[in-house]
């Protein structure tokens, strides 16, 4: 079964927990499992909303850390490029093929630095954020040694609490600096609004939006004024693209869990009070797990504890199931109440993880599955990219 | 700098933060960093404790994941092998010249039953947990098929809630059918109470451990009087190995968290009511992780977040510092509060992790430093290993 030259010597309940061509039920658990038909509708469903809405989408590649599925999103969705979170996440996707990377945080590490102004000789516009004037010099000299050019945006932080700043005058002084530094190229604003993603109501959601691009409006227009233009106005997310996309300021979105949804998001409402896991968007991502002890009536011990997941935003729920409910998660184990004492040792259960991004961190491969078959084992391949 | 072969190709800030014999503010953030001094004195005490005390120390490995850190627990702490919770892991430990390992958890689908019936033809005793009937044939099935042994221990739930049969008589009866069944061999007890490790007060754990220990001698004594010897009475953690190496039943150690302390573990009480990070345990393993924005006065912005670290057990607290405390955790970013505005970006924050076994678990390498030299660079070698 094993056909392709990268899963030579690789062993299955080893090294990876299936190779393509197995059957689904031949999957060693704990893992990773990706619906891929499910996927594929969440891509285009998202590519062709977008494309309607005269958007660029920038897919999050942070999310599943995998250039498999960002070139999905090309293919499938139009994406065009990446942003990620950090430097050796950006020369993963720029090594991988990806033409277009944003490491949409800061970076101040001169190591780091230096790194990155090395990512345009593999062929992939390299933009990152601002939020510092200090910065500016340090990018530009790494910029200058390797004869490459770093595009900036100004991080503003329109309400998520963490890096960027707050006020108009600090966006221009900023942006002017980028454009008068060799090496750097100021290409427009970044503004993420992260608190309010997972904000169970869309009128609240809406209305901190709303502020945001007050904001940003002010900030973009400001600069308009100067003389600056800004190629890039990114930001929204899976809880709020739909705000950004008609805002007349935002131009590209930077969705990353609508692709594969967990639970937390799952939960949020849409603008008609239903969740949007219940048809806006599908579970394309699960758990997969086994019961592997039954030796109290009620209660079935199942293999994907917290090194299969994280918990941060809540357990993870059984999927299509209401007779069995995940209550517990340790280190290895999780429990799972049986009260009529329907689940056998070795049945498995699909989970739909409280968290995708850090659930996908902690595995090396995605099975991708259809119709019952593995058709794809592809790795997670920034795991661990966290420098 | 780079001096092992094992290193070649790899590259510092992408595949791997730090090299031997760099110093210690090259090292690249987040990573973990391990104190060798503090790890070193952590592993003797305990293993002096186990000897004073006639325990056999059988390490936890599924806490650090690391054949080297088990191998110093041999050499420094006389440990006789190790536990782990997964099939891969000990086919990890094996395979890193452990010669003694239990995976103290149920085995219970084929594949996997295969492949631990292989492990003792790596040289290691292979040792794993039964706690229902039909498993016994499973796995005696498969070690005669490979011409092994595979020695069993009885589960007992003594309070953890989760594998394990709660009864003597099942005890007894499993145990008969493990010593009748061709390739297996009946070796004990395990009787893990996980569930009261981390009760803050002594005299509660303490109680929590008089009511396993009656419940464990009861089985022990019912199956001596059967003329079936336990070579294994296995347990205790570090909040409760006192207590089960001074029962008169258990016989076997199995800490883990000792070695590298973490924030939930630190906060629990010894018999004075003194916290057992200050005296009894020293903090040996860190998240190492820099600031990365300071854009707000009062706020800094730090490179560890839920990608670096699991939180399941609460925040990582700031090693060392009253001035600044870590606040808020999401995916890539960690919210510092720093009042007085006493950092700089780029400073350097040791953490400790909330928990430490699912914290490893997202990491590839420990960094170990000494005198502000890395000395070692330790593949975290079962991370991942989660079948």
């Amino acid at each position: 079964m094993n056909t392709h030259p990268k899963f030579d010597g690789l062993e299955v309940g080893y090294d990876i927990p299936a190779l393509p061509g197995m059957a689904e039920g031949d999957i060693q658990t704990p893992c990773l499992v990706l619906d891929l038909d499910a996927l594929e509708r969440n891509i285009k469903k998202m590519g062709d909303y977008a494309k309607a809405h005269g958007m660029r989408h920038r897919v999050h590649g942070k999310m599943h850390k995998s250039v498999d599925v960002a070139l999905l999103q090309e293919r499938l969705g139009g994406s065009v490029g990446v942003c990620c979170q950090k430097v050796s996440e950006a020369e993963v996707f720029a090594r991988g093929g990806i033409k277009d990377v944003l490491v949409s945080n800061q970076v101040r590490d001169l190591a780091k630095i230096d790194r990155l102004a090395r990512i345009p000789k593999l062929g992939a516009r390299t933009i990152c954020c601002v939020d510092m004037m200090d910065n500016v010099a340090d990018l530009s000299a790494a910029a200058v040694k390797h004869g490459t050019t770093i595009e900036c945006l100004v991080e503003i932080d329109c309400g998520a609490g963490r890096c960027g700043v707050k006020t108009t005058p600090e966006v221009v002084a900023l942006a002017k600096a980028i454009d008068a530094a060799p090496g750097l190229k100021f290409a427009g604003i970044q503004a993420y609004q992260g608190a309010m993603q997972h904000m169970d109501s869309y009128d609240d959601r809406k209305a901190k939006i709303a502020l945001a691009v007050a904001q940003v409006k002010d900030a973009v227009d400001t600069l308009k004024a100067d003389g600056i233009a800004c190629d890039i106005v990114g930001g929204g997310g899976t809880g709020s693209y739909y705000f950004e996309s008609t805002s007349g300021v935002y131009n590209e979105l930077q969705c990353g869990s609508y692709a594969f949804m967990d639970a937390d998001y799952g939960r949020i409402l849409d603008k008609d009070g239903k969740r949007i896991d219940q048809g806006e968007w599908e579970n394309a991502l699960f758990i997969l797990t086994s019961v592997m002890s039954h030796a109290k009536a009620d209660k079935a011990i199942v293999d994907a504890g917290l090194k299969a997941q994280s918990v941060d935003s809540g357990l993870p729920v059984i999927y299509g199931r209401t007779d069995v409910k995940y209550v517990k998660c340790s280190d290895e184990h999780g429990v799972v109440e049986d009260p009529q004492g329907v689940l056998k040792v070795n049945d498995k259960l699909k989970l739909v993880p409280g968290h995708c991004d850090p659930t996908c961190n902690v595995h090396d491969w995605y099975v991708g599955v259809r119709n019952g078959v593995v058709e794809v084992v592809w790795p997670v391949s920034a795991r661990g990219k966290a420098y």
